[in-house]
């Protein structure tokens, strides 16, 4: 049984989180205070660590910290430590060493290992990450921890989000009652170099560091993983989860329903926030595909969709066509049998079995005037294999927010 | 040794065109007359004939009968019949006899096998072709058979492109000159469905039908298939090859290179072309991938970029973004090894072997000015194979075409 709580991160017990203002973002005129882009998430006792990174083969120097440091300590961490205006992506020998300093520098100050702290950046490609505005953020940062920091931490990992994102659940078993945080940034910068979704979850379960990984993994397969704003893989993605355990609830298992369950409420929520405050974006549209040969062929033809320029600038316009969600998944390499393909925009079927429907191109129409869509497409191919993504429209402002700006 | 000449298709010796208005194309108020919508291209003896087509699942009834008929035929053919305003695409068995009587009514007119017909639409999707108009226009196509009809054929394929596209060469050879000419038209439509690229290439070689579909295969690859507008590959895409042989010059190598200078001549023409005419494109850009591990990367990453949103509106905002064109080749899926990558816009190194150089930004927005703009990126493999691929930027106007067209 899941139930929707209040507290984001600290819902858990077991965390205190902090987010503060460092001085690597600048304060632009609408600013009232300098804006808040240093985030420290801590866990009171070392808490079981999992994650997932980019794919990019261009990581930031963060990423690859985090990995050797998650590889060191055998999944275990205290400390997520997360700055925003700076990637710290492309930045070579001196942006790994900046990566390293930012975790000794949590460490020190939360007196743990190097190697229980996570980091994370989020902003512009290139720059060099000013490693001593970082060092007073973690100071200061460490001085405001609290068990309700989560608004300010999930406030610090912004970059122009336009709006903040956040999700907790408490989840009833047999066993106890544990409870599930995240919190996460999407797309949307002033000075967007690079789309960058980064989020981070906790959970006062007791569950084993390889349980956890093998979880986040299946979850974020699901949900973070099953977004796309404009297909462009980051240098910088990234999510973490830590359990501290301090519920008294033990999972042992990585496909415990009550985890994935709760798991699922709260990634899922953020990737679907992050959707929703993509660039430009203003439609939440949800592609389901069915009728595929292969879970791989489903997910191929889900991602070719929810990628398509076509389809997507269609959805914009309020436009039912049918024509490019077909032409979309025949082209994505997924087995594919027109004549027995069908689409549907919510529940009105715009082409069935191979044969189009425009007579009902206007009730189609009509329910394209929603801000949240579903449409389903049925491969035709006689499998019972089936994915669904999430996407957003592509607008105008999209090209404008991307194209406009100058280095 | 190659040389430009006049006259399209009806260039090399042995062919005639005709462009026809046959009413499937609306009339609207910006024309003065009834707009050219079927196109006939006549061998006066049988041809060798190639042909590559789209690789769509949801193929269009005239790929589907082209491609029977090509191999029924045993590669030889007489004449190509094309129409615009309807693709003739998601029509089922309906289109399919729409699309074989379009073929044997052209083959009644002009006295050959109906299999000794190609045929190729473009237009809108899932609209049912008129054949009652169709063989009507290829009555009066068939009466304006000429040797100067090149460009009416070529403007009876256009949909909305912004201009025409067409092409010719002579090669000289010690074995004598032949010639070889091309049209194409584009994507840009005023209710674009899909944009449809269609390629018609005659020659005046003599060539065996099995020499002729190699050279062609392997043209494409580096011409028509190495350029995008958005990605979308569409439900008609195809490019045909005639051969007359009647220079008498006798070519009988795929790799002959004169047959392949002559075709890269006049197929990367209008391929290049395509894209400069691309919706909403206000720049051509080559996008040179090198220092790839595998040929096969090379391409990859080439194609990744090439499609990259942020890479297209970047440069459409005329932003020498390495960081946009770095995650792109990151995420493509090829071999790429960060710290020894490279980017140049034009002659300006702005990434030197994992190092920022944005003290040449302005060098490089300056070049960025350009209608034409060339980029190479260097994965840094350390690897010897490249590619090239030409697209377009993105605009908000390409969103504005295809967002605001109401079905």
């Amino acid at each position: 049984m899941i139930r929707e709580i209040e507290g984001g991160i600290t819902a858990p017990r077991g965390f205190r989180a902090a987010g503060v203002a460092c001085g690597i973002k600048k304060q632009k005129p609408e600013h009232q205070t300098a804006p808040l882009d240093l985030a420290l998430i801590v866990a009171d006792a070392p808490a079981s660590a999992a994650a997932v990174f980019t794919t990019n083969k261009a990581v930031a120097a963060p990423v690859t910290v985090s990995r050797e440091h998650l590889i060191a300590s055998g999944g275990v961490a205290r400390v997520i430590v997360v700055n925003s205006g700076c990637a710290n992506a492309c930045t070579g020998a001196a942006g790994l060493a900046a990566a390293r300093e930012m975790a000794a520098t949590a460490a020190a100050a939360l007196g743990c290992a190097p190697d229980q702290v996570l980091v994370s950046s989020t902003g512009v490609i290139g720059a060099p990450l000013d490693i001593t505005k970082i060092k007073t953020g973690i100071a200061h940062a460490h001085r405001e921890l609290g068990t309700s920091g989560s608004d300010a931490a999930m406030r610090a990992i912004m970059t122009t989000d336009p709006f903040p994102k956040s999700k907790a659940v408490s989840v009833e078993t047999p066993a106890g009652t544990f409870s599930i945080g995240g919190i996460a940034k999407g797309s949307g910068m002033i000075e967007p170099r690079m789309a960058t979704m980064l989020g981070f979850l906790t959970t006062d379960a007791r569950i084993e560091p390889d349980v956890l990984q093998r979880a986040l993994r299946r979850v974020s397969d699901e949900t973070f993983n099953a977004i796309t704003v404009d297909g462009e893989c980051s240098t910088n993605d990234c999510a973490f989860l830590l359990a501290s355990g301090a519920s008294g609830v033990t999972i042992t298992r990585d496909d415990d329903p009550a985890l994935l369950e709760g798991l699922r409420a709260v990634a899922g929520h953020l990737a679907r926030e992050i959707v929703r405050g993509g660039e430009g974006a203003t439609k939440l549209v949800t592609v389901h595909v069915t009728g595929a040969a292969t879970s791989a062929d489903a997910w191929l033809a889900a991602r070719t969709i929810a990628n398509s320029p076509l389809v997507k600038t269609a959805i914009n316009g309020g436009d039912p066509n049918w024509g490019r969600l077909i032409a979309a998944a025949g082209r994505s390499g997924a087995a594919f049998v027109l004549d027995s393909a069908s689409v549907a925009v919510g529940p009105i079927q715009v082409f069935v079995a191979g044969v189009p429907h425009d007579e009902r191109a206007d009730q189609a129409a009509e329910v394209m005037q929603a801000k949240e869509i579903d449409v389903t497409i049925d491969l035709g191919t006689g499998g019972s294999h089936a994915a669904t993504m999430w996407t957003c429209d592509f607008s105008a402002e999209y090209v404008r927010i991307n194209a406009e700006y100058r280095t």
